[in-house]
């Protein structure tokens, strides 16, 4: 896999962070770009995600990916199996991207060719939802195993995020895990999100979720 | 559960963060009390590790906690129930603890006539592992729904760890998860780390980890 481009990026203050999610979000325009920042804690399935959401999309639209991690290949060598146009970013340590590593890596990405960026963000459920990218859309994942109480322990990433996919819901029968509990734990946070149960793995509850998509992508004009 | 005390702490630069580690390690010695830093993602099974840890300790040594959080109280008011002196420490957004937020934290808790704190991190794989705190020993727990595949990705949390446990055993016949892999994967980042696999909620594979702790905490000198 050696045509996966891999570039290093460092992170910037959370204060300045604000001035280059405009250049980001001026950017994509000119460009007629939509980008998704994809956020959720190690282990939630957010490659598994992506790659069953770039499938469902990649007949309609031309995708790019930035895989982002701390100092790895392993997401991006699995996604650029889709076809999809994907670029590794490095973060140095960093725990979360910010918005000027995000114009980096669409610029070394390349996005003139493309419809649809997705951003998978470092596995963290703390700083990433600090860090506004300047994305159109942000899609967390909370999976089964990780409990239904985790919006009063991370209630930021609930708040900022428009769409919560609950992933893993084919092993909701080993844990204790309650989608009602969940809610009523989201709602207070963000009246507006949606909620999707799906099962990543077996494509569960992921027709109504592509469905979103498809609509806010649309809605962006595109 | 009104006697749980509540202090707001905040973050610290990475950079200064070891003249404050010097200090916590002396406090520690001073008081005679060994400080285990719990660390591991959101969901992973750190407070049902922790709670069973205590049980598993409590009449052999009196133990405190410190519950890291962001905002909520969630775990505190669980892990008070087992009798140890708790106190919540409230991060303010910081994604991790640093050894002045512990050095606050233990003046707070009271530790004169304490034998063994226990420190349950923020829950993230990233920012605990890069502000040491001064514990004596760094316990990390992996569940198996994250996958055998996060060494690869979050190396540094397996680097600066003594403990592995791997969680949520229970769970295996479920998931894709390969303990042997997962051993490949950790020793090349550190081929002293202690990994045991258990269960959090029915006990396997505790009484090995708990045997490992006494032996630690006696080699101290407790």
């Amino acid at each position: 896999m050696s045509d996966i481009k891999t570039i290093d990026v460092k992170a910037d203050i959370i204060e300045t962070n604000d001035t280059y999610t405009k250049e980001v979000r001026a950017f994509l325009k000119e460009q007629g770009v939509f980008l998704i920042n994809l956020m959720a804690s190690p282990g939630a399935g957010k490659t598994t995600t992506l790659i069953r959401t770039i499938n469902a999309l990649k007949d309609r639209y031309k995708i790019g990916v930035m895989e982002a991690d701390m100092d790895s290949d392993v997401d991006a060598k699995l996604v650029s199996e889709t076809g999809a146009k994907v670029i590794q970013l490095h973060t140095g340590g960093s725990c979360h991207m910010d918005a000027l590593m995000t114009i980096d890596g669409l610029k070394n990405l390349g996005i003139e060719d493309l419809d649809v960026v997705i951003l998978e963000n470092v596995g963290n459920l703390v700083c990433p939802a600090e860090f506004d990218v300047g994305a159109n859309l942000r899609v967390m994942i909370l999976s089964v195993p990780e409990g239904d109480d985790k919006p009063l322990k991370y209630p930021l990433m609930f708040s900022v995020s428009d769409i919560l996919l609950v992933n893993k819901i084919d092993a909701l029968e080993v844990f204790d895990f309650d989608i009602d509990k969940l809610k009523d734990n989201v709602t207070p946070l963000n009246e507006n999100i949606s909620i999707y149960p799906v099962s990543a793995l077996n494509g569960d509850g992921f027709d109504d979720y592509i469905a979103e998509l498809i609509r806010r992508i649309e809605d962006e004009g595109h």
